[in-house]
């Protein structure tokens, strides 16, 4: 065993505290009111080479891994800086396209990428998934043009909708009823999200951060072969592969933030004078601030472990989800106990504490609830039956 | 023992069943959104005779008592439209005036109050309380007109300190070092907020609700013995009087908001199908509901146990005590229960789930933060020595 | 609403602390080492009239209800003496016999009961119940002698089997497939423990307490009309009456040894000196302490509502289930609380802290485990799906 | 960073899944019961070469460290098969005979140790510590025989003291008021446990282990300078260096036991049917398993982490302590989880998964509660005043 970093990899944990003397939380908090794209931040850290940190060298990346990745989002969020676009983007669509896109895909899309001057949202969601298949989201053959194929149905929940350059959808080429499997029939779509057809609607959400979330409806879009990742009917397994990624990259935002509250927890605790002596010295307060860091470090390892796993080819799905639902619960306990130490200061703007809960919470729900994710564990890892 | 509400007790127990045809949940999440105060649902109330509930009927109101208030309010709060400014203006400072104010103060400003025409904020919280006596808001003797006393100093977190016509202010009338006791030298001034050398400026909260909050700055302000309310140096005794009334009716908010976002949970979980059969059947959000349940009634009892002691003059310090730690825990937990249920659409404005939660949790911070709570019951109750 | 005690009632809660003078905690204690039934202690109760609690005057009882009972039982609990035989017995079989027996049956053994001459077990509990319909005890017409019958089949978990003199079994009198409803053709039997054909099995439990639990076999055991309870085939109506009877007295139970935990630790967190001043002070034992109380004082509450609501005759289903749920949690939280106040200690046979934690754990588990409960709650109260 | 174990680590984690081939749980059971040591499973681990794992080849060991230390207690905790006496034995006594001992101390104890003829216990605890520094065990010079020492004093809660040939006692050899430093003035004594003037007393303890716990009575103890471990006076240091990987062995013990008990439980919950389908199928049995697996999992990570820093000669304070903490909340959580799914069996000595709990909770007072485990983290890790 041996739980060191390499140079490589400290210095790229180590890149958020190099990182927020430019773009402070601040910044990133007034960004988060506006609902507007960290535009300047992300262009630096592109610029910096982090966009590209998964995307082979030929094609402008660092070569580096999913480790390498978590550790820089866990970095940024130790400050209070998450770039929170870089999960759905540098993660999971650029590998994505780097793993199954054609040369021509990679040379199109991947260099522009790593330099920040193109961005992707990724389309999953569905309001009624799983129980209205008619409005799936559906690609179908053209019947104007041979060859060419017709994109019809509706998104949600689509974080940066609005202003990435590039949509990758997930949609169904085969209606289920055809399907052999349920899981066959699914084509992964990458298109330009202004074409024709292509409409956005902001969602309004509770949450304040920078990137927003927007219904997505496709009218008979028009997608061609130049489009497509991977096989037609065969995006389920390419998908497949982006999910554990996904729920590491989550991983380390919790793990981040929740380590940024602690620590302006402690901060505040060992000023702040009440009675006799500072507030830090009651165990009240003291007691969950230690239970937290601790919750956070072992969900931290884990997420490592992980990433680790995912870098080596071996399978990470346990740990992943365990990272998954073990950060998000971390996340929300140290903000909380962060919060209590600051009393009422903590809900006002100007303390902004209580302002870092929504997004942990959201990760105890969001893209997949801890519910899932417990059936998921209990299922693969424990061996016991599916309950759902 | 009888755990039943007379008649009229259920009447006003439902009255918000009836107010919320008229004034929703709609109309109070858009008063939230604006930060402006529910002059057309309080006036309502007012002309109901509920604003006045704990006043005289001599005075105008209805001569009920603390467990009729608390009633009103849960059932407001059951239907998700609190009426938080009964707290400090028709609870607290209603109150005091009712118990010690003089007969012309009385009518000065009861009978007005009941009817709506006025309203009362409560200012006792200062930034650094308890460390630095030197800021202490402090009430001196005019040194231009004998009899009469200048107020100077600052408080903070006053809630509605812009919209309501007079303000209560506890003082210290005797510095620290010269009272005998440090509950001595405090007293009650009762003043119009628009006078001269008051200013009140936002402040800006993370959390939405119709009743805002602010710091309040006095600069000379001029009191005469007509602002005072009880006998000078001895308003803490005063005061007293008032904090389980304001822990028991916190309670009834927290209990209310929650039932009213289990009862949207659970016609969400019936009626939302992702799998087989509504989502509702699956133990995992369904036990949750079940619990959070289970603690808001419980909570909801002991609230009622401390309002009827409260009312029959018993002392009922450890059952506000434990109504309010245990009111404002029910409540996050149902409240994040229910959200749960929700998904990702529970963070949505259109849901407007989340949107209850930083209520709940405020009150496991303020007024009086959970933890002080427990050394209340550690030392009152069980006899166990101070911890802080 | 009138939360005070009766003084009739405010006798019976404070029997226990004139009992314990007698009976204490130790002599709870060796009895229960040995395996063997309070008799001396159970007599007393008797001969001081509180095991006919509930049986009408008439044949030698008190004439008083649940709540009275539940009274009872929470007081002795708070002394660390709770009688466990009355749950099954004085609270369960015999208001069965109150309530449903024929005359005769009444004076045969109402009045010997009262005394505390003749005692009853409960035979419900199955090793396979609802799974294995072949093996459930049934109660078949007798080929020797028609109006006779014959008892065949396997009871488990049934407590004080050994030395209770009758025992009450729950048969199925007309096989579940010939039955309309899953609750029709049950049908109560109420017979001597020691006629032909019963043979009882200790089962070695890691819980101490002086009441055993048995496996209890019947084989082709006789039983006439004189032994049965109510009507043949309607006999689940009967015994759902007395579950909830059984779920308020065991929340009694529950906060009682809760309380008796809390105030051993109380004591001792005031005596014990390790650093500075008595470890009461330090917030991280005093805290939980306080909401152990908290929890305690709230499931009582829930628990006297229920009491009352099955006296007025009122459906307590909700209550009576969230009693249970709820004072099981808050036994096993304010033991756990105690225990950790007394360090190693608590773990010796000296303290007998930890002694008491496997009773409060059971209850989580047994008679029906708290997710059943939870279910029930789920269903009943708040109108969600089946999920089981 | 690399999370796999080299073979030589491996085989030794899986020593534990042949030893049980020979000594299962129920042998292990069988000597709990007796309170007897489990004599011949010792001795097959010693000449299988696991006890001596810590100590130098020269002296008969494997030359290992810590972290082939945990791996082997772990390994054989996932049996249920924990060998408790290597946490004081060969962890905690022999490590500091290697570390400190004399070469003729050395030669004396080692390589009988590794052969398993001869064992250790291990004196620090006294019942009033750091209250009452007259009656600490205290180690004065010998008034008859010049250079020679007197052994006076009172040990509590010594583990195997009647089994085990050799004790190291923690003595104060200055008293408090004439040290500098609290922390100096302590001298550790290796000494026969049958000499003169020893007396032990059993401790009845509500917890069956074979290892049992005494207390130790020293009257007039003759003490030379051969039984002196390291230098008169600088006794903290040396212990203080066994205080971690105390913890680590600690909290492979409740790693693994959470463990064998989730494995047990899951395959109950796999066969078990009552309603449809088995009760694994249920999520509120089925998510409490796998949080636990979860919880367990992280705790191990940060409990291998803690012991490879050890082994590296690496500050692992906050790294034990966290594993500490957590390895003894996940076991507690994992037991309780399992024996939920168990019911009414869970408690029957049959089944015996209540009887894994004692050890579990244990841990979370003993030897170090976690309240002082948290009051470390938050000092020395996260910068908090003291709290105590």
């Amino acid at each position: 065993m041996d739980f060191t970093l390499s140079d490589e990899q400290r210095m790229i944990y180590e890149y958020g505290k190099s990182l927020v003397k430019q773009f402070d939380r601040a910044y990133w908090v007034e960004k988060a009111r506006q609902r507007a794209f960290p535009a300047e931040m992300y262009q630096q850290a592109a610029d910096d080479g982090f966009v590209g940190m998964m995307v082979d060298e030929k094609y402008g990346g660092a070569g580096l891994g999913m480790l390498e990745m978590a550790l820089l989002q866990e970095g940024l969020s130790n400050e209070g800086i998450p770039l929170l676009s870089l999960i759905v983007g540098a993660t999971m669509s650029m590998s994505l396209i780097s793993d199954h896109g054609t040369e021509e895909q990679k040379q199109a899309y991947l260099p522009g990428a790593c330099r920040g001057d193109i961005r992707f949202c990724f389309a999953v969601t569905e309001a009624d998934a799983g129980t209205n298949t008619i409005n799936v989201t559906s690609l179908t053959r053209s019947v104007k043009d041979k060859g060419r194929y017709v994109l019809n149905g509706r998104k949600t929940f689509i974080t940066d909708a609005e202003c990435a350059e590039y949509m990758i959808v997930v949609t169904r080429s085969t209606p289920l009823k055809e399907a052999q499997r349920k899981t066959d029939g699914f084509t992964l779509v990458l298109i330009d999200t202004k074409v024709a057809g292509i409409e956005v609607h902001p969602i309004d959400i509770s949450i304040e951060v920078p990137e927003d979330k927007y219904t997505v409806f496709f009218d008979d879009v028009d997608v061609g072969p130049e489009n497509i990742i991977g096989e037609v009917d065969r995006g389920f397994e390419i998908l497949f592969e982006s999910l554990n990624p996904e729920r590491i990259i989550i991983s380390a935002v919790c793990c981040g933030l929740g380590r940024y509250a602690l620590n302006r927890a402690v901060e505040y605790a060992n000023e702040r004078v009440v009675f006799n002596g500072p507030i830090g010295a009651y165990q009240a307060l003291q007691h969950p601030l230690a239970r937290g860091k601790t919750e956070i470090e072992m969900a931290s390892l884990m997420m490592r472990k992980a990433a680790w796993l995912f870098d080596r080819g071996e399978p990470c799905g346990s740990e992943s989800n365990m990272a998954k639902y073990a950060s998000s619960e971390a996340g929300i306990y140290a903000v909380d106990a962060a919060l209590q130490c600051f009393g009422g200061n903590g809900f006002t703007k100007e303390y902004g504490i209580f302002d870092i809960y929504p997004i942990v919470r959201l990760f105890r729900t969001a893209p997949l609830n801890s519910e899932m994710v417990l059936n998921y564990i209990a299922e693969r890892d424990l061996g016991l039956p599916r309950s759902y």
